[in-house]
């Protein structure tokens, strides 16, 4: 038996490295970037506990573009490297000075912000660059270094005397087939979406600044303008603070700062702050989601100590929760980790627990604080609190304490407070509370005004996933039921004791259904004889509660029935047979004024439910205008 | 100046092959079973050429769990490995044997299929499995030998006569945090995933089968059972096989291969083959977009070598057939590189307009071939070819060979037709054709009667996506103009050189406009005073063409004009002076009559643009009622 060790060679991972190590070569820039502000903060942290004697500073990271020499230059003030360090750091791939400092380091350097973890992101330079210099001193008091390399597994190290400041400046010789990375624009795109909360201020550039006029200058004086230096990072964004540090104004410039093309202003913030059992800051904005142009774009963004992850947040972020915007920061996400294996973290799963607690918790303490601010903020936040009613069963739970709703009057209930408010009047007679709605005001305007004169509340639930919401409280809770407003007569949606009296006898119905149905002659419609107040229209179109609601379900996407969405939709077609128009009918010997006034009748039932449309409408209008001019 | 190479040690390099390898880890068994495709392809070309004299028979891959020792098996019978080989290929990582072999055999094994490149997919396996062992016996006369390595970089190589087949066998020590792997249903899934049209047959347990009974067998005879193998893949696809040897069964039979839960037909098919300058095959499919549940699911997938990679194919295929589904199979896309960067590739450019090429090139045959057929799959294929249209320059150039126009009687026009077919009519005073169309033949079924009774053709033209292709076709065409048939009175839609006589005189038709102003009393309306025909309407309202369609633009993204969606609709009242009731409404001095008629025919005027909705609708179907049953 032979034992040994597994050799990996350099020669065959090189070229692995450089085409492989991240899918986005872009990657680079950060990566470089972060091990810049790894370079600083160490020295940051060895001058705090008197390690380094050195004068810290304010240092900056600086970004450099020189497209002559086609390089580009990432300059660190930071603790540097020795030439025996060089040789640690860099010449073995995949150590880890980071983990080392950390590791070192351990109890007081927790805090510290620093970021390498595996020792590859440096290679990353060798994605884009077929040169690479690093020109080094160390804060110690030792020569600089500089070691090049150009892409085979060889470099050369040696003194140099080229650089007198601490730091590290990284020399990229960019390639052939990467010179998009020479381009201003494209490396403050970069330098933008990945680095602009990291730590250390980053300069790229500069910009020309005018100075005010000194006091009491001549009137004709021109104001000076100086160069300055272009700094493209917020080292210390809104969600490092606490809280208490914050107020609305800062909140919303953040987000701003966070989202530049959006010009609205946030609804309201959640700042999440939380030690244990896991790491995570962030900040969470409901944004106004009605007219928004950037749903796609701006979404959250997940950050690890202030570097740009990804915006790819499904599975850590609740699913209701994908419409919010903002900024979360762990350290104890796993990354480039599959989505099923995310699904199943138990750190993963915790934070969107706790997300979901923490969204709860604030719209408690909004409504509570300001109901009338938090009724004015409803429409544009109810979608969410509605996915989320119906999703997480957590939040449902919490969800009669801040989930409304109105009526379409424009008064906002709570769920105790509607039921408080019904009671009386829309329990039925086998003891069923029967709540009533509307999905569209317009549409179904005259329903909804037949059930306000019996003195019923209706609500105005309009999202396209209430037949869903709807069915999740008819479940959850007792004794009730949702019906919309044009499902049936007021009569039979809330059925009370009373019994109708017919003016008709029942031949009499049976020839004037047999007239109608004739007439009519379209198999959508059911015709179905009620007894029903004279001075009721003779026709009243409904659509029955199931069957619209299953469709409806199955419209928006799962639940209903499967292939529902095929079915034809089904109406009932009321005819009151105590309607003078009835009698009429019934009585009338001329067929063609029979005729006519059944199917004018019919058209504007028709147009109560938007039914009369194409040739039928047209017709209508028409028969109308002549009798106007007559 | 020292000199050195870079050092790669394995101690740091192996915890992140195991960790950060792929970003995927299901995908080590896509790897392994890569390898064991190899393996046994690399066979078949040495018996081919007669280096290896040996039977290859009928190879196959068996992938087995064993669930009781927690070990996953992936068995291949292809070459095998001898003691040095695996030395070789096995313990040096990222020594690929198959590049070996393809520079060994460049010339003979050329289109041998074999996949491997980098050398790195066996240590995939380290992501899923603590423990890895090597069971391998070469085609050459050699003991078989054992590789076992726990995860740590040191392994163990042995000799064994535990394997008397020639072959290799992967076994898999699941680890703790991967046991979903041991799950059947899981590795069916990842089996049927990635490896559904790899090239040697994969054997996944067995399924029974019942044997027909033998002729004459008594009639109580129980059919016997017998277990076969249960093979998950199909190793010939059709994309593999030249289109001449396949019918349009054929490529049904593979669209439901390819999407099991498509139950409909696709509506047809293109078949790429192209060998230089690259290398692809691939078959697309028209799918019937309507009533289509799984557009999002099934999307066109990429492979290379018979290995599905990814359907994400973005870039790759042009935006525009992105709707489309099936199969693209090619050795020459980049993978796991930048978004960006596929974008400039020139490669992936020339994939790119290829596909378009032979998407533009099967519509003309289409459509020659079989005018009708062509014209029944118009309304399902239309979107994608005006979107193409829209995007792609080269693909609009053609299009006129191709795109259709219909009527709304559903006559189906190309381009150079319609032209013929209405130059006479529909050009106007100053040589312009205006084409007329439609985008709802329900909602603008009045104003459609009334160009039609003109003689003019009204076409429908319904997609979102309309407003940018008319815009297009504007541009790109000479003195042609497209307008909504409710755009303008059809008067004023096509001017003719008649001038109009008017009934009333100037001062009549100031008093008329200002009574009219007054009663309607709405800033959407401005009121436009015409000399129209005596029998015509009182009121028309018509949506002026330029701002509907830069709303309609802007409302399905991109062009249009910045910020148009929040501009309110404006419409025209026309006002028909010479009608009857104008004259009436002149002459009356009942100002509530007055008022009253212009209000209804307002009304009814509104019906016809479905602007007539909630309270005003309530109202006027209760006064029309009122009227009926007088």
């Amino acid at each position: 038996m032979t034992k040994g060790n597994i050799n990996v060679s350099v020669e065959n991972i090189f070229p692995l490295i450089k085409k492989f190590l991240y899918s986005d070569h872009e990657i680079f820039l950060r990566e470089l970037i972060s091990n810049a502000t790894d370079a600083t903060l160490k020295l940051k942290h060895l001058t705090s506990i008197g390690e380094a004697q050195v004068e810290y500073g304010n240092p900056q990271i600086e970004v450099k573009i020189d497209k002559e020499n086609k390089t580009l230059h990432i300059i660190d003030q930071g603790i540097g490297m020795t030439a025996d360090e060089v040789e640690k750091y860099i010449n073995q791939v995949a150590f880890s000075g980071a983990e080392e400092f950390l590791e070192k380091y351990k109890d007081s350097a927790k805090d510290s912000g620093i970021i390498g973890h595996f020792g590859l992101g440096f290679y990353s330079a060798f994605m884009v660059a077929d040169k690479v210099e690093i020109l080094t001193k160390s804060y110690k008091d030792e020569p600089a270094v500089l070691w090049i390399c150009d892409g085979s597994p060889q470099f050369t190290l040696e003194e140099t005397d080229a650089k007198q400041e601490r730091g590290t400046e990284i020399i990229l010789h960019i390639a052939e087939d990467s010179t998009e990375f020479l381009d201003e624009q494209r490396i403050l795109g970069l330098l933008t979406k990945y680095n602009k909360f990291m730590p250390v201020p980053i300069k790229f550039g500069s910009t020309t600044q005018t100075l005010p006029l000194p006091e009491g200058a001549p009137d004709d004086a021109k104001p000076e303008t100086v160069e300055v230096d272009r700094i493209v990072n917020n080292p210390n964004p809104a969600w490092t603070k606490p809280p208490a540090e914050l107020n609305r104004e800062d909140y919303a410039k953040f987000y701003h700062e966070l989202y530049p093309m959006q010009f609205e202003e946030p609804l309201f913030n959640i700042h999440l702050n939380v030690d244990y059992p896991f790491n995570l800051t962030g900040i969470l904005f409901f944004p106004k989601l009605s007219n928004n142009l950037n749903i796609e774009k701006d979404k959250i963004q997940l950050y690890q100590n202030q570097v740009f992850v990804t915006d790819e947040v499904n599975g850590i972020v609740p699913d209701f929760l994908m419409l919010l915007r903002g900024v979360i920061d762990s350290p104890d996400i796993p990354l480039n980790v599959s989505r099923s294996y995310l699904q199943a973290d138990g750190a993963v799963k915790k934070i969107s627990s706790y997300i979901t607690k923490k969204v709860a918790d604030k719209m408690v303490s909004l409504i509570n604080e300001n109901r009338e601010d938090y009724e004015q903020k409803w429409n544009d936040i109810k979608i969410v609190i509605e996915y989320g009613m119906i999703s997480e069963e957590k939040f449902f739970e919490k969800s009669d304490k801040f989930a409304l709703y109105p009526n379409t009057e424009g008064t906002y209930y709570l769920w105790n407070e509607l039921e408080e408010k019904i009671k009386t009047a829309q329990t039925d007679k086998d003891g069923n509370l029967v709540i009533l709605y509307a999905t569209n005001a317009d549409a179904q305007h005259s329903y909804i005004e037949t059930a306000k004169e019996r003195g019923y509340e209706v609500l105005l639930l309009d999202s396209p996933i209430v037949p869903h919401l709807i069915q999740k409280l008819e479940s959850a809770k007792e004794k009730i039921s949702f019906a919309r407003v044009d499902a049936d007569h007021i009569n039979n949606l809330i059925k009370k004791e009373d019994t109708a009296i017919s003016k008709l006898k029942d031949e009499e119905k049976e020839t004037l259904k047999k007239s109608i149905e004739e007439t009519v002659n379209d198999k959508k419609f059911t015709v179905q004889m009620e007894d029903l107040d004279s001075s009721e229209a003779l026709f009243l179109i409904t659509q029955p509660e199931f069957m619209r609601r299953m469709k409806d379900m199955q419209a928006t996407g799962g639940g209903g029935m499967f292939g529902m969405n095929g079915f034809p939709e089904m109406y009932n077609l009321i005819v009151n047979t105590n309607s003078d128009l009835a009698s009429d009918i019934l009585n009338s010997t001329d067929e063609d004024a029979k005729e006519m006034k059944i199917k004018h009748a019919l058209d504007l039932a028709k147009l109560s439910q938007n039914l009369l449309k194409g040739k039928e409408l047209s017709d209508f209008i028409a028969r109308s205008y002549q009798q106007l001019s007559k």
